[in-house]
């Protein structure tokens, strides 16, 4: 593996750079990538990203600026928060095996491109990309501004247990250069659809409590989604919810896929082991977060979960 | 005003202390306060918190192990966070006049004690503190844990616009410590009450919207805080809910205080200025945050601001 020195050298010899971002792209990987090209172009250097067809509202604005004309033929390509080459989008599929450098954090990262960085204590890969472009000169805003939307929300605002002394030291350099923080925080962390609230409210509305209080069950049926008009953006992440619930150190939520087929997911605390409890229904996953899926009707499957939750929690009482 | 030097000084001089919250204590004066009385007795001195009367279970245990024990007689006194000396508990009151040293961070900060050291700059006391105890030694994790308290409570776990680069390192100084920063967020950031939960489900669920969904208007009538058997505890800050809602710049909270009579709180974007709509109705505040009471059924109060807000709103449409 390189280190950050040696990046930063291989960046000042690149040109012609495409950078590449992962499907269903998040806040990481375009705030990295659109830092990187900022961060190579502050060089002199000629550098785009590929684009990407399923950029979402709160992403585009970082990324268009850098997208890639028709016709551009890079030297060199850049994968930036890629853990797999599984994870390329369909257009970046041709650049496969023609990846000089990969930088990613996630501890899965499969170790593809002739040469890469990996750091799977960061947070974010834009906590990566601070440290590069640090080492090649000057951070300005207009690199800062993305590199905040990657730190950021990885992070859940500095709020999840991935957040490091040097997450916050990253953060505190990227303020320092005077960016609005402050409309990134807006968009990313305090703004709800009308339909995401309309689902938290409906499922909060019809929990259920077991285990006096402890084990919560938080269901979003196919008609539920109907009747909002919801779509998958609206539905992404709902199983947090039930994790927020003072007292809840197990919370269900269980989503009806197709009719009468529920994708239960568990949110834990110490006292319930999420992934032995999903094992018993042919699921996995941690200790923390596990999930599995039951085809039966509603009250069927949810009786599932529960019984097999009692019977990897000696103290559980239904 | 005192320097964070002479600060530092002080503190060396001084023994036998008796440090102050302010009522209805937040993380911040808790945090500030328990780390403040760490630091000294890490400088060998005896040091105490005079007990506050309203602390609640998230804040209690950060600072009972500094609680002063009966008949402390302190030779110094210190006030952490308090802007003025009306909001001294009860219990505070005959120290008015003895305060030696006045630490705060609002902008509204009165003036009171001895000396004082004021930094409105800062987004939490919590940050003044760090500096001082960083000026007479090194951070240890108990000084850390309640400071990460005092910061991140006051910043909306860096959320906030008063967060600053500063406060970043900060708090990347006291992660360093090895502290357990992810029990904190939990408690303050990702936990809500089962009765908190339904109101706000209530809420959304009851939400009205005009303006071309510009506009929201949640209530929380009398009848509803009965019926799911709200505290005032689990009713704060609830006119935060519709600021998040998507494409809505006036979030209108009505909240019922008495049978028939609505306060009124307005979270509000750029094109709405919340302070001239609530003046129309005798109240007032800040352009992006303002209030005002109204006497009236409800379907009439609503009314009412409604017409205020398109007085002052100009392409506003019912």
């Amino acid at each position: 593996m390189l280190t950050i020195h040696q990046v930063a050298e291989r960046l000042r010899s690149f040109d012609n750079t495409l950078i590449l971002t992962h499907v269903r792209p998040d806040g990481d990987t375009v705030g990295s990538a659109a830092a990187l090209c900022a961060g190579l172009r502050a060089l002199g250097k000629t550098a785009y990203l590929l684009p990407n067809p399923e950029l979402t509202d709160a992403t585009a604005p970082y990324f268009l600026p850098y997208e890639a004309p028709e016709g551009f033929h890079p030297e060199r390509v850049i994968s930036t928060d890629i853990a797999s080459t599984s994870l390329f989008p369909e257009n970046a599929k041709p650049y496969v095996d023609r990846v000089d450098l990969a930088i990613d954090h996630h501890p899965s990262f499969e170790g593809f491109g002739k040469e890469h960085y990996l750091r799977p204590s960061a947070a974010a890969t834009g906590e990566i990309i601070y440290d590069i472009l640090a080492a090649l000169g000057p951070i300005t805003a207009e690199m800062a501004l993305p590199l905040y939307v990657a730190v950021s929300t990885d992070c859940g605002c500095f709020a999840y247990s991935n957040t490091t002394a040097h997450t916050h030291a990253v953060a505190s350099a990227l303020l320092r250069t005077g960016i609005d923080f402050q409309a990134v925080n807006k968009t990313f962390f305090r703004t709800k659809s009308r339909k995401r609230l309309a689902l938290e409210a409906a499922m909060l509305g019809g929990a259920e409590y077991h285990d006096h209080g402890r084990v919560a069950v938080l269901s979003v049926p196919l008609s539920l989604m109907e009747s909002v008009q919801a779509t998958e953006s609206d539905a992404e992440d709902l199983s947090a919810l039930g994790g927020q619930i003072q007292g809840v150190d197990c919370a269900v939520t269980m989503r009806e896929l197709r009719p009468g087929v529920w994708k239960f997911s568990l949110r834990t605390g110490p006292r319930v082991n999420a992934t032995k409890a999903c094992a018993l229904l042919g699921g996995g996953g941690h200790a923390a977060a596990a999930g599995c899926t039951v085809e039966a009707p509603f009250a069927q499957a949810k009786g599932q979960m529960l019984e097999a939750i009692a019977q990897v929690v000696p103290d559980f009482t239904l």
